[in-house]
């Protein structure tokens, strides 16, 4: 068995090898504050390049970013009864706004507040305050937001980028004169979601709706997209959310119609966080570490110079300067290609290591001799570590923005066949059972499921859970669970 | 007198001024949360504006983004003494992790922290914990980060954008290996904040070093860029502090040199803030609300079709579409025209108001006649609003962008000039007494001024304060509040 740079490999601990890749790649790590991560200018650069892409996204359907306070007065969140309960048990509460010298010649917290806030799990309910007050009439539908921000849900165990206290996200709010066009924004948005982790992401995922108890506190539905990782394991990515009249009902968010009557708002919201860091890992990654999907590389290609001799030096790095010039001038997607030149004073073959680990697209190596032929050394990090090649200086300079796209698809079209290679129909409970029966996550398991929640009782103990509720509903078949004629298919899996 | 969109003017109320510019700009709000803003999405584009162009800057210099936690454990801030006295007084402090429902039927806070964490007002504390970790060797080192983040500090007295208790910023973190690296790094960082707030915000500054008194709590010396606003009041607007070794002794930052001793590192922390977007509202704007240098403005152009007979709509609305084609393909420093067609259902008369109030750069009217002439007719902002001339259609979008540039300087020259008027060196007590006697403010009064503190309890009533010491000390004079000669001269003015 040929050795691995990372210990322990997928096989033998998958969360344990998860959190290797982690640290190798130099994305993130834990904080002293409790389930907060620190999230390092490898893994900030990813989530830079998904903020950018998916900003450009939304506002290219004409949202506009807005900016809401951080903490929410209690009373807003005693307004809405069902978002509460889903909320309450995991937030931040601030009560003191100063710090005095204790005795013991510490800090404790002073002037208490007389309302306490807490720090903004979601912000449906500050944002519905203000739709309240700036929606007057059906001249000011929609109204369309996005918010960049930090939020905080005080998990009990968490795990980095999949499951933190504190997490950074998007998050959508939108309202509209009818149900029907926010129904239509909600899709619109799943779809937004899907794209953006197919085209930029490179994972392939299924749209679904939530079952009502997976459901957002005080959403009438949840839409979700899920993606596989290598455990087969689902991971939720990004969801988008019908919010029907519950928010303008309990903030108060009315407008005139056209004739002059007051109605309620419909509303919308959908989030993706830097969970979706932690998703291109586990996806992509082997156990060598992390493998990015170029279109969110940090750095698209790194060009290691391998000198021996001291004498070799400057004509080696003048040779690697020009090429990072000629490649730095092509375009990849609307943006120069971002180039590395690993200029260190460190050994060759430590330097390509630490660009394997961090999952760089494509590695050069340029030595004297491929300096002598014109030539480069490159590897590819979508194949194996040893399949380098030799190629012409200028040709690979010509076909570098070809070889991203074609890592870029080759990586996605792997996931998608690991996805549909572990994904089944199943018509029988026992075949459930069986599935579900062992530690190993069986991948997504799809069958007829009717509205009852007669299963959770019955999927719990097998820690299976119902990921989504597939959105073609024409097909009938028997629920497994019921007997009974359902045209509702479930996809279940065991899930982060 | 002409009436002004704008009540009351800057001479009858300049506080009562910029507030209500603020409002008809539709820029940001009060929130229920005590000194926090709502940034509306006006607002918020030209944060947004100000930080792709600064982001763009801090990167060519080498800067990375990363991201900290929001929290910080009160022991990190017991670790560095000086650096607490300044931030204790004005923290938002949580100290429970969960909500129960309570007798009266509302919400309490629950589950209490064994160690409360504070909301960061900046974070040298928690990132300078991350630096001991990460570096090691002088090898680490330069280590420069930045972060895009909200923090919190509990002002008694608020004002939008000025002085809020949440506000967003930038902070720059970086550690060397020598004082004069970080030294070097810190005036950098200086010449940055003047250079894009000239360049983007059209408003001179003037650079210098805070004196002891108003440091930045645990720094050695603290650098600003000040700005004089219309009523003559100085705003400081972006801050580079050097930290010298305080932080490093504090939390640990060491370093072995090459030869293998240990050091404590350099380190320095520069920032700048929502606040910015205050000072570009009040240096440029008039009693017709906001005027948006073009730079940083949410829309360039705005195109208004006057439409009076419903037969004229279509053939004025496909001229107007193609005009807008065509300005959008036209490149302003680096990224399209942004250009808004306002197709709202309104009167064309309150369509100009409301764009003149919002301050774009350029408003076009296109009526039946201008269609005829193929022509438009074209206001700038930074001129009166009467002012208008008609211009040929294919002129204009030749000449858009560099009619931009023009308004761009014109702003900065008209506010430079204004700068310069109200700037005086004097060289004695005397004058400076008479100068700062009434409520009016007396603009920058520069003179001697040396090191001791003596000054200070004389201009507390005055309401002056020193803006800062001017870099140049190469020209000797005698102090006005001492009589001793000196070389340090310092600017005083009122402030915000």
């Amino acid at each position: 068995m040929s050795k691995t740079a990372i210990t322990p490999t997928r096989e033998q601990d998958y969360p344990q090898w998860y959190q290797e890749v982690v640290k190798a790649a130099d994305l993130a790590e834990a904080s002293d504050v409790r389930g907060c991560m620190i999230i390092k200018p490898q893994g900030y650069a990813i989530w830079e390049n998904m903020q950018s892409n998916l900003d450009a996204r939304f506002k290219a359907l004409g949202h506009m970013n807005a900016y809401f306070p951080l903490l929410i007065p209690l009373s807003y969140m005693e307004q809405e009864a069902k978002h509460v309960e889903g909320f309450a048990k995991e937030c931040a509460v601030v009560t003191h706004t100063r710090l005095e010298a204790n005795d013991e010649g510490g800090l404790s917290p002073a002037s208490p507040l007389e309302e306490p806030y807490i720090i903004r799990p979601t912000s449906e309910t500050i944002i519905g305050k203000s739709f309240a007050k700036w929606i007057q009439s059906h001249r000011d539908l929609p109204l369309k937001l996005n918010q960049w921000a930090n939020v905080m849900r005080w998990e009990m165990r968490t795990r980095i980028f999949l499951r933190t206290s504190e997490f950074l996200w998007q998050e959508g709010h939108t309202a509209h004169a009818t149900a029907a066009e926010a129904q239509e924004e909600t899709m619109q948005m799943l779809d937004v979601y899907a794209q953006f982790s197919e085209e930029m992401a490179a994972i392939p995922v299924i749209k679904g709706e939530k079952t009502p108890e997976e459901r957002f506190p005080g959403a009438e539905h949840t839409y979700t997209i899920e993606a596989m990782m290598q455990d087969k394991k689902a991971l939720q990515s990004g969801t988008s959310h019908f919010l029907g009249q519950g928010f303008s009902k309990s903030f108060g968010i009315e407008f005139a119609d056209k004739e002059g009557k007051l109605q309620l708002a419909w509303t919308t919201s959908w989030g993706m966080t830097t969970r979706m860091i932690g998703g291109v890992i586990m996806v992509h990654s082997d156990d060598d570490g992390l493998i990015c999907p170029p279109r969110l590389a940090p750095q698209h290609i790194v060009i290691i110079p391998i000198i021996r001799k001291a004498e070799e030096t400057e004509a080696i790095m003048t040779y690697c300067e020009t090429l990072a010039t000629n490649l730095r001038g092509q375009n990849f997607h609307g943006a120069p290609l971002r180039v590395l030149l690993d200029t260190r004073d460190m050994n060759g073959g430590e330097k390509t290591w630490e660009h394997i680990k961090k999952g760089v697209p494509i590695r050069l190596e340029v030595g004297p001799r491929d300096m002598a032929n014109n030539s480069v050394f490159m590897g590819r990090r979508d194949l194996g570590i040893k399949e380098k090649q030799g190629i012409a200086k200028d040709e690979f300079t010509e076909q570098a923005v070809t070889l991203l796209d074609e890592i870029q698809v080759n990586l996605y079209k792997r996931a998608k066949s690991f996805m549909q290679d572990n994904t089944q129909t199943i018509t029988n409970l026992d075949k459930f059972q069986k599935l579900f029966a062992g530690d190993a996550a069986p991948g997504f398991v799809q069958c007829h499921c009717d509205e009852s929640a007669d299963y959770i009782k019955l999927i719990k103990p097998l820690k299976a859970t119902a990921r989504c509720i597939l959105l073609d509903d024409t097909v009938t078949g028997t629920c497994i669970f019921t007997g009974k004629e359902t045209t509702r298919q479930v996809i279940f899996a065991k899930a982060y």
